[in-house]
């Protein structure tokens, strides 16, 4: 059995804020082996990875952009400074590959609950954000537990966006079911689950509409999944392999 | 608190067999609100949507792509009877759009965890599907349920695939949260989850490594999203607003 639950009582999250200290004053219950999600707003507040839109200087291409698009060129040129590349603009959605290689709206930069005249960033490392907690909870705690840092990505041919894992440790991104049989006894073709993703989804059922609950704890997940020096970047297509770009 | 727990026991599902009649045989602990999560390939061999490949003649198309994907002709026929069109071919995989208007690979067709010698095709109507194990679990238990037909997709970006919904009874595809302020009192811009396909995921998690466990019970989910009518149609994105085909 696998279960979901809100960790409630985080209040809004500060800059310089520990959210590890933060979940375990909050009173969670957490055992070994458990998946701490946390959406990466959280994250990104706490490390102060917000950019103030009064301080942004839009140069051409986000002026440019903007106007095509029907956004604030301010806000633009936050998305093309998080952007390695940009995909499609349409419909006032810029679809950005991210510094990191994650291919979604926006470069995952976000208005939505944070301060007015902020718009908060995808965290620069959001495996390292994960380690951190991880090992600030396992402190803290003496418990092993993994972490995984959400956030909400739309999908190709698919309407409305689910939650996925754009940070991770102490749990695999992509667990190879390659090789293994099937229960008739066939070989398999290819079955590599990104059980990340699947338990960032679980987690958001939980995180409340709004999203004011930033972090869930995931329990049951196969003990074989929890491995350390796991990286996003499993998740993360290649360029090469991708034919949708 | 959302759970998800595996079906056991339903044994191997043969043709003609009454899924809502085994899915309470097997003792599953179900309650008022559940949503009962079954893998499609259950579906599609009780309803006998399975081809026998001996039986496939492939036509020239098939025999072109077959040879220049270095696929077995037969299949390839059997894909391209599932599709309405075709939107990729390449490394042994044929991205299709499927007469239900899902983008997967091979059109869904498959050949793990069916008998040598055949292939499992999508149910003809999932949501035909889901709405009848639900209406016939409701009559057995006297229970309102709702029922989720899933099936295992690979994703634009992302490496691994995850469970999604393919066919919806009693539960929403998409909850539409545009519009609902945030933590913040902002209104939020596009807030439409996915929460079918999270649904899915969470109960691939507890449905076993090698697909042996085709249904799992998620208990928790806002009772808000417990809608009658709901279809799969409202994940489908509209080709017009598909900027990757």
């Amino acid at each position: 059995m696998i279960t979901a639950r809100a960790i409630e009582g985080l209040g809004e999250i500060e800059r310089g804020a520990d959210l590890a200290a933060l979940i375990v004053a909050a009173g969670a219950d957490l055992q070994e082996g458990d998946v701490v999600v946390i959406a990466h707003k959280a994250v990104s507040k706490a490390e102060g990875a917000v950019r103030l839109l009064s301080d942004v200087r839009p140069g051409a291409r986000a002026h440019e952009l903007a106007t095509e698009q029907a956004r604030d060129p301010r806000l633009v040129q936050v998305i093309l400074d998080q952007s390695r590349s940009l995909i499609r603009a349409t419909h006032g959605v810029l679809i950005c590959e991210t510094t990191h290689g994650f291919i979604c709206a926006n470069a995952g930069v976000d208005l939505s609950n944070v301060e007015a005249g902020t718009a908060a960033l995808l965290p620069v490392d959001p495996d390292r954000s994960a380690r951190r907690i991880r090992e600030s909870l396992a402190h803290r705690l003496g418990v092993d537990l993994a972490v995984v840092v959400s956030d909400t990505f739309g999908r190709t041919w698919r309407n409305g966006v689910t939650d996925v894992a754009i940070g991770i440790a102490g749990i695999a991104g992509v667990v190879d079911l390659r090789g293994t049989p099937d229960a008739t006894g066939r070989v398999l073709e290819a079955t590599e689950v990104c059980i990340a993703d699947e338990v960032a989804g679980a987690a958001e059922l939980v995180m409340g509409k709004d999203r004011s609950v930033p972090a869930a704890v995931v329990r049951g997940v196969d003990p074989s999944w929890l491995r350390r020096g796991s990286v996003v970047a499993e998740i993360v297509r290649d360029p090469a392999g991708d034919l949708f770009r």
